[in-house]
């Protein structure tokens, strides 16, 4: 697996130091056919996510990394990007995916604060709603993410 | 890994033999720590992912599955019940994890078919929306997906 990850991050970031629009950009992720085949294997075995011939005949034209399998790679490169202090804790995501992820695919992902909701219920804890863009090496967009993340409050003391 | 298939199924359904309300069961598919520990080092490498004391410090209470890694579980047990022609291919998701999946989950899949709309500018084609709910051994539910998937009427001839 060929990846470049963004230098460490120092993951220091609580509720209040976020603001709508801030805006975090990942390292990149190099994908293969073999990639692609072994995700599917496991958990997506479909023809045109298994072999190229089989993707050449679908509706996708050629070999596609199964839509879970671009998913995960962009959560990797989230993870690396996204410093909150907590981590990243998912309530709730709605992905689309644009065009298929393919073989020769460079992804990174470009990742933006659209909302935050301070808890009434639960003081010290929000809701901060993020799109994630995964992008391939032409700018392309393979999948847009929509997270709903748990955040929290920076500890006092 | 362990898990138990469905009976081989003939893949033989076109959008015009599917009914809003038709629901499909999948087999089974056993979870443990080391499965969790292994996708989330590759897709998720938090520590809650990663670590039973970690898991135990966080939100989740102890060691908890990447929400992509129930995803993808739950991809698999979905290909192998739902029997569309032309395989499932997804136009967008929404996602919800309304509880942690566990080490000791023994997960399965409950789907059924919410919507059914034929696109107007391509003949032949339409969108149907599934509802796929992940549940364990105890019938909680790990996860709610809805899918809007593109299905094709039966060839002619």
């Amino acid at each position: 697996m060929t990846d470049t990850q963004s230098p460490q991050i120092t993951r220091d970031l609580y509720l209040e130091d976020v603001t709508v629009g801030d805006r975090f950009v990942s390292g990149e992720h190099a994908l293969d056919a073999e990639q692609i085949k072994t995700f599917a294997a496991q958990y997506d075995p479909q023809p045109f996510h298994l072999d190229e011939a089989a993707g050449a005949q679908s509706l996708f034209g050629g070999l596609a990394a199964s839509g879970w399998h671009t998913a995960a790679i962009t959560m990797k490169l989230f993870v690396a990007s996204m410093p909150f202090a907590e981590g990243l804790i998912g309530a709730g995501v709605e992905v689309t995916w644009p065009k298929p992820t393919r073989a020769d695919d460079v992804l990174h992902v470009e990742s933006t604060v659209q909302e935050i909701k301070h808890s009434r219920s639960r003081p010290g804890r929000g809701i901060v709603t993020v799109e994630t863009l995964t992008l391939n090496q032409d700018g392309e967009i393979r999948q847009r993410l929509v997270s709903r993340m748990v955040m929290f409050s920076r500890p006092e003391g």
